[in-house]
């Protein structure tokens, strides 16, 4: 079977065109035709509530510097309405980009967009922009059709049109993206991306509203990471389904720990800058142990401390018989570590300067607890900073295997131990790096309603003549029809940081609260799961069922739903 | 909740009694009152049809010698009769043993055995040996009862008894063996593994019947491998969810590849000795290339030519702008490879005699093909080789990460292309290992029915007086009332191996056949899938809807079954 940009006479594939889904699954052809509920305020006529003027999220001075023409806008909700307050006669030109890392759910974001303007402004068109903001910066786009469209609706991945981590950032970037505005006299643009995608979304609404140009720009909160989130936008997309299929993996892990019971599984899960995934894939789980990221910071934690806290629980469970259990590990733990930055700053430095040779001489050049920790790492990974470094010669944090890093130190401890005594269980240690799995698995329901709404949202608030706002979908652990719908000015999560000697406006990345009711949650049953195993197997995602419907952890205890273990 | 060995009275949890379900998932308790199909011929009364005298696999005589009072023995189908051919008041005592690593479905094997006895036999008892053949040796073992059984139903892993690895081998374990079925008064033991346990269930059944003892011994056919089966055994349990989660994974890493277009995921999967999840994964996902080891064998390739032919892949690839792909690699890989294993049986000799110095020198003993060989390795690898060696002080094969090795040694010939001005693209590899994620899931419809069959027949043979036999649940990919139910004779499916000088019985693990159904299918198909992007992304497991009752696609081919990509 082939789907085409318009249709095929003979029926026989025209790659190019459009995607052929002659090699889909039967889940892939069964979820193209899967409908995704709207709120009820998206399905009769409905009118833009205004709020009161908005600040920023810090310094709100620089930040109304930074948008004159911008800051200080309200945010608006959509509001039923007796009859409809948008002229559906409008033929709107609108473009939408995919911007940064994939995450489950950005096809019904574009999916949402097109149905609106089918539904609410006929004749309207959308452009995709391909491979990113690049796109837009060299004009390269595809029109989306319904027939373009449709092998990707409830599919996973972005590649209806790629995606791109390029940034419009300098000035002459900025003109190339209003050239392109002018020449597809664009009334709008969607960005679809994560903190610094909108960040850029705003800055580009300022810029075009500054020009006095037509195009409006809207936002969408894309990330798996769950790093993208405040009071008003509650979550990010792909979050939801990237935690249910680690925690899919982790639950299996599970079951393999307990049967076996010969093995320690640790589990390193994607999420650099904040835990929020480990934090949720805990509460799904319950693993004997989940490090979280943000506390180790918050307690300044050194790496020996994570060491010994692990080995401690390991050999209390060795005195009850358990030599098997699973830990998680958040992918950015190291850099939660401010002993592990200083030694790597003074690495790079001491590479930079020249050669390092077998002699470990140029070790003296390393602070005295840098120095420590330098010897306190496991070979393997010694190796690891000193031998693979980027193009510019620096240490590649990225690059190291948290997961076995930390097997190997625990497995020093535990030798330590037995040496003195201590411990007299067996350790086998299993590494586990889940990522690229998760953030382009088919989206949950929850994902693809959401962002279908968030799409549709998105469509609305460009119909309305809005701009430097993001798409706020609301009130999401109530029923579908029952959630909010609004922009939240972009403007309103901003703050400024200081880089290179300027202002820079940042859209702060939300962290993992030590205060939080997911953290806390976590915190009141670690000590239970650490000991008893309350393992917990979520099973793989269904999508019809009783769990279909099903959001997560995270989002029902942030918005104060009950949760009981 | 808590289910236990009987009721608790007051409603709270106590350990080690009976397993606390208070913290399952909505999933797990939801499969928790799944009701597996039984096939027709269980559900009413049947009778015993005994074939012709059986052979073996090879060398007859031999296999006569090694099992006097079992060989020959016929296999037997239960057929429909028109009354009860078995006494229903016969008060049983049956053991059951999980052996080996765990697959999807074990649970469910007890649990057919337990309701086979509880409808047909009423009265009859279930005892569980604990951690496998070690637990018969040792005589420990629960009862299994209704309560106890009912939280493991159509959930993963093995933990209700726990499994091992123990063999029951020399005189004294075989007297172990027999000291435990006397005591217990044994009618009947079923031994749910693989091939190796299969056999050592007929020698039990052999060794039990040659010193008169009332106790049968069935096998039940178990590994995610794939490796164990034959005409009467079409397939092993486990092996169908372990391939779906494996897919769903690769599936996903599919889309991230064509989303991104940057990477190439360089993915190894489980299985050691044969290559049959490889191909089954590869049939469901269409990867670009997938390596299968018993075509490396066959046509003798070296570590060079794997090599050569991935990067001729990649290199055409990148011709027409495609720098991204997904590669799949079986877990045996390199002991396919006659080269690699010279190459370790002198490295052990090697090492073995004597300090390996820094110099180089030791090289010099290698023979010329192994010494280019470990020239060629990647430098991580030629390390991993000397360095991490078993108590042995043996190479540990196992140990070899192939799918990083394969990078690494793809990097180097690119890089020489692209010196020889022969490829000009880009290539970034990201290394997967999915193993224990799969072994324990939770089992598909399809594998939770069959094990249900399973069990069932195991104790329809056991009641029936049989023994010696593997329960034979036939016609697969029919509707489960049509399945066929019977007992191979398990000196049919043996062969003798000469090891240490001694005739050992072994029933030879199923290889893939490079001219049976699944590969030929495959490779009908590689040429297309290696260069046109023809990825499907099977999803995750569903346990409703239209995949729900969906099998794999080497049973149905190899049952001869119209497969249509």
């Amino acid at each position: 079977m082939t789907v085409d940009n318009g249709v095929a006479a003979n029926g026989t594939s025209k790659p190019g065109n459009g995607k052929d889904i002659s090699a889909y699954s039967v889940v892939q052809i069964d979820r193209l035709d899967h409908k995704p509920p709207l709120p009820s305020v998206l399905l009769s006529p409905f009118k833009l509530d205004h709020g009161p003027p908005t600040s920023a999220a810090g310094n709100p001075e620089e930040i109304a510097k930074l948008f004159p023409n911008l800051f200080g806008q309200p945010s608006v909700q959509l509001l039923p309405s007796a009859s409809p307050t948008l002229r559906a006669d409008a033929k709107l030109k609108i473009g939408v980009v995919l911007s940064g890392g994939q995450a489950p759910g950005g096809h019904n974001v574009i999916a949402g967009i097109f149905d609106y303007l089918q539904n609410y402004a006929k004749g309207s068109s959308l452009l995709g922009f391909k491979g990113g903001p690049a796109g837009i910066m060299r004009c390269k786009y595809v029109e989306i059709t319904s027939e373009f469209l449709y092998p990707y609706r409830n599919q996973g991945g972005f590649d209806i049109i790629c995606s791109g981590r390029d940034k419009i950032e300098t000035p002459e970037q900025f003109k190339q993206a209003e050239e392109t505005a002018v020449k597809l006299d664009l009334d709008g643009l969607v960005v679809i991306g994560g903190d610094d995608s909108n960040t850029n979304a705003c800055l580009l609404g300022e810029y075009f509203r500054g020009k006095k140009l037509k195009t409006q720009v809207i936002g969408c909160p894309k990330t798996i990471d769950g790093d993208l989130k405040s009071t008003e936008v509650p979550t990010s997309f792909g979050f939801d389904t990237a935690c249910k299929i680690y925690a899919e993996m982790i639950g299996n892990v599970m079951v393999d720990a307990r049967s076996t019971g010969k093995y320690y599984h640790f589990v390193r899960l994607m999420g650099r800058a904040a835990s929020h995934i480990t934090l949720e894939c805990a509460l799904q789980t319950h693993p004997n142990i989940a490090v979280i990221g943000e506390e180790v910071a918050q307690f300044k934690q050194t790496l020996k401390q994570v060491t010994e806290f692990i080995t401690d629980v390991i050999v209390k469970r060795a005195e009850h018989g358990k030599n098997y259990g699973v830990i998680l590990i958040p992918e950015g733990l190291i850099d939660f570590i401010p002993e592990v930055q200083q030694l790597i700053a003074e690495l790079n430095e001491i590479l930079a300067q020249g050669i390092v040779g077998d002699d470990g001489l140029w070790k003296a050049k390393l602070q005295p607890q840098s120095r420590a920790l330098f010897d306190f790492l496991p070979q393997t990974i010694r190796d690891q900073l000193m031998l693979e470094r980027d193009p510019h010669g620096n240490v590649q944090v990225a690059k190291i295997e948290t997961e076995k890093m930390l097997i190997s130190m625990v497995e020093t401890e535990l030798a330590r131990r037995k040496s003195a005594g201590s411990y007299s269980g067996t350790f086998k240690g299993q590494s586990h790096f889940f990522g690229y799995e998760g953030r382009c698995g088919m989206p949950t329901n929850f994902d693809a309603t959401y962002c279908y709404a968030l799409g549709y949202t998105a469509g609305a608030l460009l119909h309305a003549g809005e701009t430097g706002l993001i798409a706020s979908v609301g009130n999401l652990t109530h029923p579908t029809k029952d959630w909010t719908v609004g922009g939240t000015a972009l403007t309103q999560l901003m703050d400024v940081e200081r880089r290179r000697g300027k202002n820079k406006p940042v859209i702060k990345k939300a962290m993992v609260e030590l205060d939080g009711a997911p953290f806390k949650k976590f915190a009141s049953v670690r000590q239970e799961w650490a000991f008893e195993d309350r393992f917990c197997s979520p099973g793989p995602i269904q999508f019809t069922g009783p769990t279909a419907e099903d959001t997560n952890f995270t989002l029902m205890l942030e918005q104060g739903c009950q949760v009981v273990f």
